[in-house]
């Protein structure tokens, strides 16, 4: 997909397939951050919401459910008392650290973008 | 975010930050697919349509909106009989070619590993 060369439309469609793959498996604005969230390692589900702010309850267990029938993440059960369930990446996760490392960098880019311009903005404005 | 060195709390949530803003921006299934479908050159509204399977002409549209107000792509009005409206990508759309190309190649090698493992599957079953 680089601009220079431009691709060939069988590349452009196999490009846009692998792309809707991707984003079916990775749908929805929390998979990719409970990930990123587990990476500094085994969480359980009440701590796991208190990290990932905004995220409710219901949302987290269907997102994390899916998670694991994707094969990103394991569920451990221990017979505590009271029971306490644990959340941990798969190596399987580490697929997608590529995925997270350029989309964390784009954000960090378009942030700044953004900053820049309505500081542009309101200096001109003064 | 390499697994090798963990990250450190502060990076963690830095990242974290980052990747919720891009996927703030790029909400959606369709966002990229269209970005990556512009990439082969403008496109009107009706072959935008025709070329990304699957969506209906009012979430294009909407869709469309959105990636113009956040400045990747252009519309242009020909004032042709009919009137004729043509999208195009901006310079700033080529920020995500890193994003796009990590999901590409991640959404290849996903849908090798479910063919080859119900492959296995089927193998184990006969």
């Amino acid at each position: 997909m680089r601009r220079a060369e431009k691709p060939s439309k069988e590349e452009c469609n196999r490009s846009l397939m692998a792309v809707k793959d991707a984003l079916y498996v990775l749908n929805g604005k929390w998979k990719l951050p409970i990930i990123l969230t587990l990476t500094e390692g085994p969480l359980r589900f009440k701590e796991l919401q208190r990290k990932i702010d905004g995220i409710t309850a219901r949302v987290l267990s269907k997102e994390l459910k899916e998670l694991e029938q994707n094969e990103f993440v394991t569920r451990t059960v221990y017979s505590t008392a009271p029971i306490s369930v644990e959340y941990n990446l798969t190596p399987y996760s580490e697929t997608l650290d590529n995925v997270i490392i350029e989309l964390s960098k784009w954000g960090m880019q378009h942030r700044e973008r953004i900053f820049s311009k309505s500081k542009q903005e309101r200096e001109l404005a003064a």
